[in-house]
C-alpha cells in the first residue's frame, strides 16, 4: 500500500556500486523531459555519443549506451556477436567472466570456460595455450575490472593474443571505464560494454557500448537473427544514428540520459588522464591506510583494481555485522564477497565522485572503530598516518 | 565534443509517448542513488510492487517492473513464455502486435499471425476460428491498446476466448495501464507488460510486468532455459523477492524507480477509477472538438483509444510539416502515423498528467490555427464551443 513519496537516506556509497552521483548530475535527471523524437534529443544523442567515445578512446562510430542496466549491455554484446554454433572462450575469474559465459550459452554457442583463480588477473599465457588448442575460436571475452574480485587483468596483452589468434575481442569495463586506464582501439578490442554507476558516477540503469569494424561485420554479416530484438545493434544502430537516416526501435530513457550527459561533461571537464590517476592516489593511499591497521588486500600488489578494493576479513569478525554497523551508525555502504569469496573479503569502492581522500579517511576511521568495539585489535592511527603521508 | 549540460526545452507532449511527467515525479528522480542491496531500497521495492498491483488490479506475486524500456518488459514476457517449438498466436492490427511475433520467431516460436486491419480493434470471432484451426497454440497474444493506430480490443473477450481453447494470455497495456480500464485478474489475463512513459506519466525506462499463476507454471517449469538472461524471470523473481531470499541478479536503476514510486502514489491519490473516467472524459471533448473543426478520427467510434487518439490528415497537406511548425511555434509535440499508416494520420495522446481540458484546447487551437494557415478550411470557433459543451 503506497502512502507517501519515499525519501532514501543519505548514504556514503562506497560498495561495488552504485557509486556517490554528482549534486549536477541528479539536477539533471530533473529537467523536463522531451520526446525521443525531438529534434533536441538527437543532439543530446549526438552529445552522449561523442563523450562515450572520448571515455572508451575509440573512433568507433558504434558507440552509444543500451537502455538497460550493464548487465544488459553485457548480453547486448554476447547476443550480437555470437551465433549458434560459434565457439567463445570466456576467461573466468570472477561472477562477472562467468554471467559472459552463461549468456553465450544461452545465445547457442559453444561455450570453453578458462578457469582462472578468482582475486588474480587472467594470465594471458593460459589463454594463448585454450586459443592453440581451439583454433576455431570465434570470441575472447574477458573482465577488465572483475567487480567480484577486486581483480585488475592484463587487457592488452590479452587482446594481443586473441588477435594473434584471429579472435574477435570482448571485454567488460564495467567497474574501469572513467576510473581507470581504458584503451579500447590502442589495445585493439572489437566490443566494449560498461555500466553508468561506477566510476562515471551516475546512476545505474544505461550501459554504454562500443564495437569496432570487424565486430560491425560479425553483426551485420550474421546468418541467423540475434536472439533478442531488445538487444539487437542492427536495429539499435539506425536508432541512434544520424537525423537523416533515423529509424524507430524502443523509446529512450530520455531522463536518465540527460544524467549520463552531465556525467560525461563531469569527466571531459576533469580529464581523462586525471582522472584515473586521482583514482591511483586514493587507491595507494587505501592499500598503505589499510596495511598499516594491520588488515591485508585480498589481490596481489601487481592486479588490484584502484576503482574496487578487496580487503581480507580478519578471522573470527561476522563481516556481515560489520556491514550493518557501518550502514547503521555511519550511514556508509560497503560490499560482500560473492561465490567462493562471500564471507572472506569486503568490497570496497573507491569510484568516480566517491574517490577522494575525505571518503578515504571516513572508510577507515569507521571501519577502525567498529573493528575495534568487535575487539579487533587494529591501528587506527597508524592507518591515518599512512594516508596523510 | 562535449561543452555544456544539456538543457531541454519545455515541451508540451501529446504525442504516443513520453507523456509529460509531473513535477513531484522529476523532483523524486533527483533524491540521493542509494545502494540496491540497502535496506531501505527494499522497502522502495515492497511499495513498487504493491502499487503496480494495484494499477494492474491483480494479486499476482511475480508483478515487478523491468529495468528497461516498454519493449523490453514485451520481450520479457514473449521469451519467458515460450520455448522453441511452442506454438504462439500473435493477434496483429498494428506495429506493437508485429513487433510481438517478430521477438516469439526470435524466442524460437513457431508463430501465426492472426492478421487484422489496422486501425481496428481485434476481432474475437476471428480469434476463435483461428485456435479452432490450431488446437496446439500454448500462448496467445494481443495488444490492448494499440498506440501505431489509436485502436482499442475487447480484451476481456479475447481473453475468454483464449483460456476456453486452454490457451495462456499475453497482453501489452503499454498505452492503456493507469489510462483505461485495465482487470488482469477479473480478465484472466496470465501475463501483461506495460511502459512507464504513457497514463503513468514517468520518464520512460522502466516496463511493469505481472505473471498470473499458470504463466509462473510455464515459467518455472520450463525445459529449456529462456534464451536471455538479463530478461529471466526465474532469476528476477528472487532479485524481486522478499529480503529473507533476496538474490543478486542486476543493478535496479535506482532513480528512476524513485520517479515510478512517485507516480504510483499519485495515481493512488487520484484513484484508478477516477483516472479512467478523465481519460474518457478528455477524449471525449477531444472527439467533439475535432469533428467540429471538420476533420475525422481514423479509428471508428466503439473501438477508440481514449488515451491515443489518431486524426486524418486532410486530403493535400503535409503531415510532416504540420507537425514541425506545432513543434516551433507551439512547443508542442505530437507524433506521425507509423507503417502503412505513415502520412495518413497525427497520433495525439491525452495521457496520464497530460490528459487535460487545458492541453487539449491549446492543442485544438495550435492545429486549427496552423492548418489554417497552410489554407485548409477549419472551424476553430465551433472545435472550441464543442469542448466546452
Amino acid at each position: 500500500m503506497m502512502k507517501s513519496s519515499f525519501q532514501p537516506p543519505h548514504r556514503i556509497l562506497m560498495g561495488p556500486g552504485p557509486s556517490p552521483v554528482h549534486p549536477r548530475v541528479l539536477e539533471a535527471l530533473a529537467r523536463p523531459t522531451i520526446g525521443h523524437l525531438d529534434p533536441e534529443f538527437i543532439r543530446l544523442m549526438d552529445d552522449i555519443k561523442s563523450g562515450l567515445r572520448d571515455v572508451f578512446r575509440t573512433e568507433n562510430e558504434f558507440t552509444l549506451p543500451i537502455s538497460g542496466p550493464g548487465s544488459a549491455g553485457q548480453e547486448a554484446c554476447v547476443v550480437n556477436l555470437l551465433e549458434p554454433g560459434d565457439t567463445f572462450v570466456a576467461c573466468v575469474n570472477g561472477v562477472f567472466g562467468e554471467r559472459m559465459a552463461l549468456m553465450a550459452e544461452r545465445a547457442g554457442a559453444i561455450v570453453l570456460r578458462l578457469a582462472q583463480p578468482w582475486g588474480r588477473g587472467v594470465d594471458p599465457e593460459a589463454l594463448r595455450e585454450m586459443l592453440k588448442a581451439h583454433p576455431e575460436t570465434k570470441l575472447v571475452g574477458f573482465v577488465h575490472a572483475e567487480t567480484s574480485t577486486g581483480a585488475l587483468s592484463d587487457a592488452k596483452t590479452l587482446a594481443a593474443v586473441a588477435r594473434e589468434n584471429d579472435c574477435l575481442v570482448l571485454m567488460d569495463t564495467v567497474t574501469s571505464l572513467g576510473g581507470v586506464q581504458v584503451e579500447v582501439d590502442d589495445w585493439g578490442i572489437d566490443a566494449c560494454y560498461s555500466g553508468t554507476q561506477k566510476c562515471l558516477s551516475c546512476p545505474p540503469g544505461l550501459s554504454p557500448v562500443t564495437f569496432g569494424p570487424k565486430a560491425r561485420v560479425a553483426i551485420t554479416g550474421r546468418k541467423t537473427p540475434v536472439r533478442s530484438w531488445f538487444l539487437d545493434m542492427n536495429l539499435l544502430i539506425p536508432y541512434w544514428g544520424s537525423s537523416a537516416k533515423r529509424s524507430y526501435h524502443h523509446t529512450a530513457p530520455v531522463n536518465a540520459l540527460y544524467g549520463l550527459h552531465e556525467a560525461l561533461l563531469l569527466v571531459a571537464e576533469e580529464g581523462l588522464p586525471q582522472r584515473w590517476e586521482r583514482h591511483l592516489r586514493v587507491h595507494r593511499a587505501m592499500v598503505a591506510g589499510i596495511e598499516a591497521m594491520g588488515l591485508r588486500m585480498a589481490v596481489p600488489a601487481a592486479e588490484r583494481l584502484p576503482s574496487l578494493n578487496t580487503v581480507e576479513v580478519p578471522a573470527g569478525v561476522d563481516e556481515a555485522m560489520v556491514r550493518r554497523q557501518l550502514l547503521d551508525q555511519y550511514s556508509l555502504e560497503i560490499g560482500a564477497g560473492l561465490g567462493p569469496m562471500a564471507g572472506k573479503i569486503w568490497r570496497i569502492g573507491l569510484m568516480g565522485e566517491g574517490c577522494t581522500e575525505h571518503n578515504l579517511m571516513l572508510l577507515l576511521d569507521a571501519l577502525g572503530q567498529t573493528l575495534a568495539d568487535a575487539g579487533v585489535k587494529v591501528d587506527r592511527a597508524g592507518a591515518r598516518a599512512a594516508v596523510e603521508a
